[in-house]
């Protein structure tokens, strides 16, 4: 058995050192103005942080699992979580959610404006684009892993899910509309992001399916467990407002299941993330504790 | 000698007719949602209109001068276009520039509100790589052409240049300062959307280099006559308010050269442009005529 929180804290080490290096290299060339030095701080300052990365994670772990070089898959990860990222500035924006704090810290456009936080937003999503063509792969697999994260980033996809979550706000959304605007707005970036690693490992088609699934059910399951936390968390651990969901009259998993309804609903949905990896075998081990661990999580 | 206006017609039907059919592909595309629904109509309203195309022109008549069949370049083009257009949606934001007009019509955030203009500039910008993993080249050029467009429209280009741009607002910018501004914020978009016709052609070093001469000459010249025909230009002609820079105190090149010194700038870059064409020789000649247009033009 392997030691699930020391590997989890490798690759996000690995992550985060390759991050900062690369954010440097990029900064370093041409043509630098003070635009983009002010852009860079603040595309950093979202980006360099102390988040769970649970999409780079998911994206090196695929990779290994399906016997690639997770060194490979390293800009990948990258861009996928610079996405993330993009989504978390752009959403914390006044005319979207209006957040002022995330992760414990100043919302991007607390810290830099909103005009400023936008185009650090449009940076990002940007940025990924370009980071995924320093990928060490053959250009085949690039093409193919553009193709599959601009897909779900996009407006079949991460973007949909957010224009679906605005017109949920205080209209009595019923369980389907709110988990089919889950599965868009979280749930694609995740598939997505662990097939980045399918794909940099060169992956069959047999593990590309069960990665599918595993994704369909954890991505679900995570932000059932976010809702939950919303009502049940505190601030100290979550580093941002609790009860926001309530605030705005939205309907969650735990307003249409009650707390205890929405821990059996992600208990359903981890099962069968399990049962989805049958095809790893031991090399699986790590992805069912990530399962496991995302369900239990406290913040 | 060409016909140069009904060559250039040519290419903006050719254009307009494959950006509708493309975003109707792209969005029978499951999953659909309401979100997806939503955005495509955001992106439509947006993307398809009566602007001049410039970008996409560029591209294909590049990839045409270059060799190329310009049939390859054309999801390079579109990938261009909805890049651009994605800037203006963004740019035209209550926190950016706030203005209610854009091209005689009303602009995106007036037209479906700020949050949805927001995500509708954030779905061109993402559609606009998955787009390019659709064109019929091989996969290294689209890889390189990946990387030249997020470059150009990033952090280091376009976004610095929207940065700058704010920064200058209000304050007394001379003019290397503004030239800069103009290089990053349009020349950098007009420079790769001409480079991805070399690139579906796979010109020479030379071709190459012609191109971004060719380019960086018209593309500020293209913006000192924005600035030119903001203070003598009307509403009726340009679809936009006219005046706006003036409103602001920003420095223009108007406003640092006067009307007749900022003409006389434009010429000379112009004459630059056709100098950089010499290589093309005959091939060149729509080329030629489209600097000398866009220099003349009066909207």
């Amino acid at each position: 058995m392997i030691d699930f929180k020391t590997k989890q804290q490798e690759y996000i080490d690995l992550f985060n050192s390759f991050t900062e290096k690369e954010l440097s290299r990029l900064a370093s060339m041409s043509p630098r103005s003070s635009g983009s030095e002010f852009m860079t701080q603040a595309m950093s300052y979202s980006l360099i942080d102390s988040g769970k990365r649970i999409r780079p994670v998911l994206c090196l772990e695929f990779c290994r699992a399906c016997g690639g070089d997770i060194h490979k898959a390293l800009h990948f990860a990258l861009a996928a979580e610079m996405i993330h990222t993009y989504s978390l500035i752009h959403d914390d924006l006044p005319c979207m959610d209006d957040d002022d704090y995330r992760r414990g810290r100043l919302s991007s456009h607390k810290k830099f404006g909103y005009a400023n936080a936008l185009l650090a937003g449009d940076s990002l999503l940007t940025l990924a684009f370009e980071e995924m063509t320093f990928a060490d792969v053959e250009s085949g697999k690039t093409v193919e892993a553009v193709n599959v994260l601009s897909g779900a980033a996009g407006f079949r996809g991460m973007v949909a899910g957010q224009v679906m979550d605005l017109e949920n706000e205080n209209s009595a959304a019923d369980i389907d509309c709110v988990r089919f605007t889950d599965e868009l707005k979280t749930g694609e970036m995740i598939r997505a992001s662990a097939m980045l690693g399918c794909i940099a490992a060169g992956a069959d088609a047999v593990k590309r399916k069960a990665c599918e699934d595993y994704c369909g059910n954890i991505g679900l399951a995570f932000q059932i467990v976010d809702d939950i936390l919303d009502v049940t968390g505190d601030f100290a651990l979550l580093g941002k407002a609790v009860g926001s969901d309530d605030k705005s009259n939205k309907s969650t998993y735990v307003s249409l299941l009650g707390v205890e309804g929405a821990k059996k609903y992600a208990d359903v949905l981890t099962a069968s993330a399990l049962e989805a990896l049958v095809v790893f075998g031991e090399e699986g081990d790590f992805l069912r504790q990530l399962a496991v661990n995302l369900s239990d999580r406290k913040k």
